[in-house]
């Protein structure tokens, strides 16, 4: 059972995560959660500060000579402001953020206290337990990418592209995105909001592969692996839609059209030529790649900013103004990323259980032969 | 804290839900759960035997004298069919069900054993567990409708009815669609579809009203409303998308065109001109409806059947055919508002426990002063 | 992820259990289920009632041809009295039930809204889905027993006899006590009770062989197998007191004669040839037979009754009299095995994983051949 | 919900507590939580080193102005000696520790890797949580403390001690215990097993009072507050028992003298004269005082080690000895007050809901108005 909890706000001291669950003598590499962190800072679009600061990560717990040893790992990630107690007060809630509808659960008359948590700063935490989730997943040649393929209304051509290219061309791009030429347009896109105080969004993709079929189950509403996916995938800042596969698109052809026919060969068993249901049937991983799209709205701090009320004195105002992002959609991908990576290495663990690495890998060789013979 | 297991084949002796956290109190009228069974049920487009054929449920447990008295609720749904011991073995798997990857997964040679679970007779039972919970939603004047907004790549026009008119008119449609005449054409897409043996999907919409803000959290990942609920409906049979307000449109906008601008009136407390939240900032409700849509991909089960590989000889043969609907969208609506249900009645509960509708309600009413004076 | 509910009242339709996570494949004999179901209600103290009386489980999902196949198994255990709405209402609490708080909490004027279902009848229901979890572990050899080692004060002796000489002597004498002369005394004071319109509580004593070292886990304070355990044994209704190994008297004597020294043989690895710890230290089983002391106070119900309040005339008067058991201590220690077996269960399905009985063995006899070598 | 994870080793760099689910707008003040760690280090029977040393929190998040705002609260307790990574090899398992079923369970060849975890010192994590809830339970003017009853087999008399002066008593005692001239026999006792190289266990008994009738629940076994608090308490390092209220000796005594008689005065509502249930009947709070009792084992470290097996060399050797204390009784005990009030702020929470302290009072409040109708 793997399960984790984030907490920090932030201005506060610092993220915190808990990760627990993680089978004993899996090696960590420091570097590799910095690395992930300093993704999720990257992108065009970003403010100054993002693109200057960058996060690391402090383990305190749950390693021992860069080796899990079966207790729970925590991770800190400072901040670089600390100042949380004598920052001013927010009154003006923002649109699209938790300012308001916090500020009324929780009964706070100074909504800082509401958006401090709700910021995706939270994230970083997220994709610093997502890192080791996927140093997790590498042991089993489970891999997990995300690109940008919409962003400002700009779509990326990228559907005949292989994985490796995927993350190849992404990876050298400044908005993680694989088509170049679109690159150039949602840069510009960008540019012009900047101009006009605006924001934009958009949409990436996740594609996970080398999985092996029967992760997730169809017995009971809350074990479908779809049904997790979208949960945490949704609980991204920002998130308001997933689809899994040909997703939407699926809802508008033939069942002829969406439903990929299955083949045989001997070297390979059991496999697909298509992939509308995104690696996913029945609430079960079919060993195909698993493909998520994620629609990130635009960031609801605007420069420019839409009205509002004063919550003290009722009086029209325009919504308090945070920081100077204009678009995430980038960052969201490698959060993206991370919830995916603890999703599926959970999936894993509930499946092949198993208390050391060797053990559980040793229960995933056992399958895998299983599977030969089926 | 309230939670549900659904158990039972579709072709074994009965569909169980129990469903555990229910206040006491609570009036349940049978006539309730088994109308929204019949609900299910019916939809152009179903095979023969679902329209004629008319689910009743028994309540083993949990009332008495019509009441709940706090102790879990367990519904039984009989099946008119319990031959499962005897149906016919499955060998060729279902292209787009779980046939293929549950069989490798729970190692049955059989794919019965897997298809009789993960089959959507399943959903009566969640449809009946719904019912109770749509009438304790009742008691705070909460209230969820679905109506069909794509079949079979035709839109419904219905951004400008209200609640009420599409209540009106989706439930005077054999679709539940409340656009007339794309029902027209729905219809006779449907009716294409079954002659060449096809299979069509679509779009439903679920819209919840009356709920107070401030339901789920910001705090931590899985605390949040809408992530939550995407989970509840991602995990209905067929479902390959979820977004919330305007979702994938969303992503598309500008900044300043999403978010929904902040307003307050003493006599109706702060409130939004616009929805494209669809209800829902930061991960807790917001006072206004909550609008989900939903991609439901076509049926599994084609007539004219997709290719598939016989399990045991492992030669190519067509997929195993189970039933003849040609478009379940409607159902999966009905199904929908009853996830939806259960997800919005679940959090409720956390948010003002009790143990009976009385005291729930007065923590309520309470928590409705409260925020007359924030 | 081994998870169950259950459901009924004792004078409602029937009880109801869902057990969820158990693997395919495993073959269930229904007789075992009901031979656990008759062993519940034996015991000399019982009323007449009871030893007439024999329940009978009926399996309505999650099995086909007698074989689990990874859907949840619900089991169904029909009330021969289900009068629940007619029967009068309860006005009088019981000392030592559930019967005012319960009112109290559920705001019910009537008591039998509580007492319904707080009655030991529920675990009519625990103990047949720990006959399907004994099944289970029997696959691993592991087995589990229940005697009785006090009743009304006399105490059994059992201490120099093994794990098969306490099953067959315990087995043969209707108080399920391995020492036949403390048996004998026991019967007469359960006589005395009787007359006296009294009642008598005892200690069970658990066993359970076979077990191999690392259930549970020290690295969380809700992992450790004796905190499972412990919470499972005191959820028994008239449960008081558990202890572990030695328990209370480890509280009094010095460690150096409290703990259980380790040695080595090559032909079984590391042993002990103490038990003190009752086979689990650090929340960990470590191989030795886990052995568990449950004590179980007199039944509440009274046919000579205590004092008590009507509820709604506030005016003193005798508490209400249910049933005319004078002693259940050996059906608690039945209960108390079926409870073992569900934690033990879900303890060995969490480190080894597995969808079939097939893929769980194959992990788990990986792991013992780890050990061999460790 | 209220849920907390704890983290780290007793040689790494700190300690962590995360604790969601606490209501906004709680005052906590640092100095109580660090009084508790104090506590928790403190009695007659430690090594110097504990009796020098002074735990202190440091809170990362959760707290804005000393004041709850609804997110996570992360403590970190800071080691001193942090130096895991270079410290010694153990490979000496000592009886009655987690060392060799962790390392057979994790798999790991160095001991210290387990032990570093199973330590008690992982309780202090615990303390400051419960700390916290100790706050957030005054606010309900609930209260709770700890006291050694029995240490090295000299029994503490006590119970005719009314609460406040058994708090008195004992807190002027080196050993938090309420009778003086038996905790003279026990430090005695003390310095005789320190010079034989021996440890000694004991009992402490755990009352909290203030409590309303209603917490926990009769409808299913993992919601009754007694079992929620055996778990709880069964978690302590060196637990071995538990007992609510009479608990053991109510197995030996006839029902009329065990349950307690219920009375009823306009002025107080339904009361108790006697209370053998030890305030829980049915699963749930009946008002009266809880109180449990806990079997401690002496500590597993003795400094005149046991006989253990090198689990590299297999050889007969002497257990690896780590510290130094003869006993730990008293400081259990401050854990325990700990771990019970985190299970009754959660029963708190889960009956009254509320995400601000306002809003939980009021909801509470509320229900004792219901109750005086009842």
């Amino acid at each position: 059972m793997l399960r984790y909890l984030t907490a920090g706000e932030s201005h506060g001291a610092s993220l915190v995560a808990v990760l627990e669950g993680m089978p004993a003598g899996l090696k960590i590499a420091k570097e590799r959660i910095d690395r992930e962190l300093k993704r999720r800072m990257q992108g065009y679009g970003r403010g100054d500060r993002m693109r200057i600061e960058s996060d690391k990560a402090t383990i305190l717990s749950g390693l021992r000579k860069d080796e899990t040893i079966g207790s729970p790992i925590t991770l800190i990630i400072e901040n670089r402001d600390s100042s949380i107690a004598n920052l001013q007060q927010v009154l003006g809630p923002r649109p699209g953020h938790a300012d308001l509808a916090g500020g009324q659960k929780y009964d706070r008359a100074d909504l800082r206290d509401i958006l401090e948590r709700s910021s995706a700063r939270e994230t970083a935490a997220r994709v610093g337990v997502g890192a080791i989730c996927k140093t997790f997943l590498s042991e089993f040649d489970i891999d997990i990418l995300s690109h940008v393929v919409v962003l400002g209304g700009i779509e990326a051509h990228t559907r005949n592209l292989t994985f490796s290219q995927i993350r190849k061309d992404a990876s050298g791009s400044d908005l993680n995105c694989a088509d170049k030429a679109a690159a150039k347009l949602m840069r510009a896109g960008i540019d012009k909001a900047r101009k006009s105080g605006d924001t934009l969004g958009g949409i990436f993709e996740i594609i996970a592969t080398g999985l092996p079929p029967g992760l997730g189950s169809h017995v009971q509403h809350d074990r479908k692996l779809d049904a997790g996916l979208a949960a945490a995938l949704m609980s991204i800042q920002s998130a308001k839609g997933v689809e899994i596969g040909a997703g939407f698109k699926a809802a508008i052809r033939h069942g002829s059209r969406v439903h990929d026919e299955i083949f045989y060969l001997k070297s390979k068993g059991f496999f697909r030529k298509t992939n509308n249901a995104g690696g996913i049937e029945g609430g079960i991983s079919n060993g195909e790649p698993i493909t998520i799209r994620v629609a990130v709205k635009p960031i609801s701090t605007l420069r420019n900013p839409l009205k509002s009320v004063n919550i003290k004195t009722k009086q029209t105002q325009k919504a308090s103004v945070e920081r100077s992002d204009v678009c995430v959609v980038p960052a969201a991908g490698v959060v993206g990323e991370a919830v995916t990576a603890i999703e599926l290495a959970g999936a894993m663990l509930e499946k092949f259980g198993g208390d050391s690495i060797k053990e559980t890998l040793r229960n995933y060789n056992g399958y895998l032969k299983q599977l030969k013979s089926y």
